[in-house]
């Protein structure tokens, strides 16, 4: 599938109130399961995905309209989260990211990007050139991403629990 | 984490709306997506959550507990649903299931199952002797796996399109 604006934005609108939905109220030993040391859990997630509103989408976009190549995109701290989450209920964190991702949309809407704008170049701090269309597309599947990431480590804290069953979900076995 | 018939709940009540709030009002190219011939769209995976709703859990659990291991389980059609789901739209799907899986949780709740019900056993047609603890273990296992298979299918549509980003993007080589 060709990337599309309007068709990236019908599902960046949709994370925040999917994971609403799929985590508001769930009682702890499920929002604060992981999959072992070093991993996170869902509440863990969701304080990374505010930190990517905050540092990542919306301000590489614009350096990219704004200093195209030049500037090269600052590195994206992937633990700094954990920090600025600490003392946070889920609740406080959906909340904030519910906010932030339409305030990030609302910012994308008034910038307003003409189609020769996807084709602008910015550069990346790992692997050098990349497009505006590119850093748009990888918002959409980075948000997926993490969806998928969630439900991950909720199943896998019944693997012994579905017993013989085990064999035929793949989810299990990732 | 032990199985524990609320906490399973928690994720079994959810399932419904977090499809809703995560397909309803997409547009077409995402939800009859696949990833290939024989897979599965995000359409086609609501249509076999119904089916499992009509056919699978629920008449799971009464076998086991009105005949016990004597009564093997009907074998699961997983293609059933393509038929069954034939000029009906995503919405209707949707209600559908929503609308069955309310009506399966109540039975589930009337039941009343007593702690020792769980361990009670019934027989797989294909692994043979199973706990009605670990079938319905199985019934979250299963949702979180098809929401899964939805984020990922729609997220693989943007292979191309994330340019060197794939790299970051452990979705798209799933």
């Amino acid at each position: 599938m060709d990337f599309q604006p309007e068709r990236s934005i019908e599902i960046l609108q949709r994370t925040p109130a999917t994971l609403n939905t799929l985590l508001r109220g769930l009682s702890a030993p499920w929002l604060f399961a992981n999959e072992g040391p070093e991993t996170w859990s869902p509440y863990n997630v969701v304080g990374h995905l505010i930190h990517g509103e905050e540092t990542d989408w919306i301000p590489r976009l614009k350096i990219i309209l704004e200093r195209g190549e030049s500037r090269p995109f600052d590195p994206f701290d992937r633990t700094a989260f954990f920090e600025k989450s600490k003392g946070k209920t889920l609740d406080e964190l959906l909340d904030t990211f519910v906010e932030l991702r339409a305030k990030n949309l609302q910012i994308l809407n008034e910038i307003n990007l003409k189609s020769s704008d996807f084709d602008r170049k910015g550069t990346h701090p790992a692997f050098g050139v990349v497009t505006l269309r590119q850093l748009l597309a990888t918002w959409v599947v980075h948000d997926l991403g993490h969806i998928r990431q969630i439900v991950r480590v909720l199943a896998k804290q019944y693997t012994e629990a579905v017993g013989p069953w085990k064999a035929y979900l793949s989810i299990l076995g990732e």
